[in-house]
């Protein structure tokens, strides 16, 4: 079976969002690996990040690692308006495409919630981790669920919106919206002009100053910086849904803990409530989530290590491209779980 | 006179352009503050910066500050593209609009070295410097004409384009080309919603992530996020012709020392052969003009020194506007001068 086909589907029936739209019959696709054992003791939900599938989660996936199969149990959902899971792309009218409804982080890991334990019937989680947005959710699931979330460990990502890193989503989204063709989300084709424009407002924002400076991007394959630029990050926008990416570009704009149900907007109390263990490994070159961001979380959580991956790739040193950086948040992972 | 029309034009002729076009009639608007003494020793020259304009750069001068018109003779010469100086906005056909040739670097010190030369009969400049786009003419008019720039003091830019800026500035460029409306620059209004998108690409890259953070902008006398991305970013891009923001926005893309007539194509060689007395003055926090590239030219420049501006204002604190930065830039220069 191709990837894009092998995935399972939680039908969660009508869903009422935070922001008060109803979701009907919502669907949540996810992916299993590994084997859950018998006290239901070994999961681990790994949510996905903007616009990836839960195949692109997989490099942190195997033998030998820390989120090994033999070991573990591990949940990919993948994320509301990611294009498999309810999405403005797969809705049919009329919440389809720019009527899809605003989706928050806690909307997407409530209904993950609802997948683990009343599909599965799992009490606790061993961990919650996850990339850029993964991360989002990873904290979010803590704040959410904090008797339930032993550990986190959010890589590259934040549980809190930084007002910067909105202001960087700003640009993506006008370069996508400048489009005539995008049609305020009512395009019959993809406004491929407004994707490949924002492609190249994010391929900035991806990678860090020194990754260009030492032409890093050579080693990915790319034989130029116009060859980088157009073969991956065009490659990369043209494959995504326009409204899709909105839809989960505004998750993300507005990710915030102390959003949660009971929090009333205090972000400094729900970091607070966090019960899980908590590791946050941050890039030392993201120039979006800046470590100095998780250093100001960590000082609100109870228990929580900031650990800084030294590296040069910038956002994409969680992304599982970079040997040296995949081993890193591996083995960050692995101590982790052995606490 | 309003500030729109308080300048003087040196009246070049026909120029020929690096990349083979010629410039037919062209005209160098500029602005001088101080008298310029008998000896003709006391001319700073200082360029503009990307899409500024003379007036934009007076922050800088005034009594009591380094760049006193009490004692030296400051020229103020406008960038090629800004429209003011010869641009696509105001050169008549065949050569208008989206025509207007490739200008470097090069190419506007040239211009403005004639005028100091042709025009005032300067031999000596005891300083060139400036901002942004202003710094790296400064660089270039030290590796142009090393026997007549004496100190260089180029403020939050570089000798060369980072790959890492270009690809900042393709995201520019792609939001500003997006727009149907821009007509690949055969406009017949301005394509404001390209512009407005440009507008918002640039706000994250223009200040530092701690600049929002602490909600620096609400100094500048913005009410909110919004306030700013619109009343700053959109209003200043909105003030701007699209033509003549992509003819600069080449020039800089292209920027590198290493163009200069004689080096070939070797920035190193083109710095190490500056014999300005050199005091480079990186913002700490600037994304796309970060220190660590400015001490890589440091390392080949043969007099040079690096003093980085300790701000959260990013690239902006070589603007103006955050009085903190404005004396450390100032102080730096005056310091430079007496040596």
């Amino acid at each position: 079976m191709d990837r894009e086909n092998d995935y399972e589907v939680f039908a969660a029936g009508d869903v009422v969002l935070q922001h008060g739209a109803t979701l009907r019959d919502a669907r949540l696709a996810y992916k299993t690996y590994g084997t859950l054992n018998a006290d239901k003791s070994n999961a681990i939900v790994y949510p996905t990040w903007y616009s990836g599938w839960h195949w692109d989660n997989e490099w942190l996936i195997g033998e030998g690692m820390a989120l090994d199969p033999a070991d573990y149990f591990i949940i990919v959902p993948n994320m509301l308006g990611n294009g498999l899971s309810t999405s403005p792309s797969n809705t049919p009218p009329p919440y389809d495409r720019s009527r899809f409804p605003k989706v928050t982080f806690y909307d997407n890991v409530a209904l993950q919630h609802r997948l683990v334990t009343e599909h599965f019937g799992i009490e606790r989680l061993p961990l919650v981790t996850g990339w850029s947005m993964g991360a989002g959710q990873s904290y979010q699931w803590a704040v959410a669920y904090p008797e339930m979330v032993e550990r986190i460990a959010p890589f590259c990502g934040s549980s809190v919106t930084s007002v910067h890193n909105q202001v960087f989503l700003e640009g993506v989204k006008a370069a996508i919206t400048a489009d005539a063709a995008w049609n305020n989300g009512w395009y019959t084709e993809q406004p491929t002009t407004g994707l490949r424009a924002a492609a190249r407002v994010y391929a900035g924002w991806g990678f860090s100053q020194a990754f260009y400076w030492n032409h890093e991007y050579t080693k990915l394959g790319f034989s130029s910086l116009e060859d980088f630029l157009v073969g991956f990050w065009e490659g990369f926008f043209l494959q995504r849904d326009a409204n899709n990416l909105l839809t989960m570009l505004w998750t993300w704009q507005n990710g915030d803990v102390g959003q949660t149900p009971g929090f009333d907007g205090d972000t400094v109390r729900a970091l607070n409530s966090i019960k899980a263990r908590t590791l946050s490994i941050p890039g030392e070159k993201d120039l979006y989530f800046p470590p100095e961001d998780e250093e100001w979380a960590a000082g609100h959580i109870p228990n929580a290590e900031v650990r800084v991956i030294p590296s040069t790739w910038g956002h994409f040193a969680g992304h599982g491209s970079n040997p040296k950086d995949v081993r890193f948040v591996d083995d960050a992972i692995k101590e982790l779980l052995t606490h």
